[in-house]
């Protein structure tokens, strides 16, 4: 049941994968689920928005703490296609979110597991329940795809 | 003369600290200079925005990408009155901002030397020149002065 609905919000997060990837952006896409409702929904927009920091993870958060008119996006679950890089990671934990689900890992830049793991680290005033792997071969196979065609 | 203009800039992060401490946020503040030129300046603006992203760093950056149409912001120096947070380090590398210099450590969060180091991180794919320690004290009283007065 825990893993149909976790299923089910990575699907959502695909589908804004997807809106990356038909206009050229690498297809990431996360959500933001409170009280089992999407609150937030986002894809990386890098290069059509000219800011680095138009990750899909950053505009979630950013949707989210406007619609809860508040910094703390207390409750709420992210689930994100991608493992986060340090700037994305580094912004969960500004916004104090309990628990994050990524589907494919990041060996490359991934700050959540594979380099290092920022969300667990007890320096810091807070930690973040992780789930990784959920149809991380979907969300990896986006990625490989988006690649493939740029070749 | 390097450190007369290092100097000369971090005053002007200081004014944008002092900025957040008049309307009670915590006092820091950034500028981003490029070729001597200051194209961005800002305060952070947590609790005024209500977003847990709108830290001085994070908005010097989406501003200085706006000035320059474009997310790298390269050839640019960061000015910075506390050592940046991981989601700021990692806002400063997915920037490609090749220089940053901050005042202040900050031994409980910073990640550019205090509780690790993202920015000389050579698995990463970009790594950042930083001189800490510039107008150090004075970055530090204006922090320790809002504390007090809250208490």
């Amino acid at each position: 049941m825990v893993t149909n609905k976790h299923n089910h919000y990575m699907d959502l997060a695909i589908q804004e994968a997807n809106k990356a990837s038909a206009i050229g952006e690498v297809p990431i896409g996360a959500i933001i689920v409170r009280n089992d409702e999407v609150i937030a929904s986002a894809y990386n927009r890098r290069e059509i928005d000219k800011n680095p920091l138009a990750h899909a993870e950053i505009l979630t958060i950013e949707c989210a703490s406007q619609v809860l008119q508040g910094w703390r996006l207390l409750d709420c679950t992210m689930y994100v296609t991608l493992e986060p890089c340090p700037m994305c990671a580094g912004a969960i934990l500004q916004s104090r979110i309990p628990r994050i689900v990524y589907g494919a890992t990041d060996p490359k830049a991934g700050c959540v597991g594979s380099l290092m793991n920022l969300l667990n680290d007890t320096r810091f005033n807070h930690q973040v329940e992780v789930i990784s792997g959920v149809k991380r071969d979907e969300c990896s196979s986006l990625l490989k795809d988006f690649f493939k065609k740029l070749r």
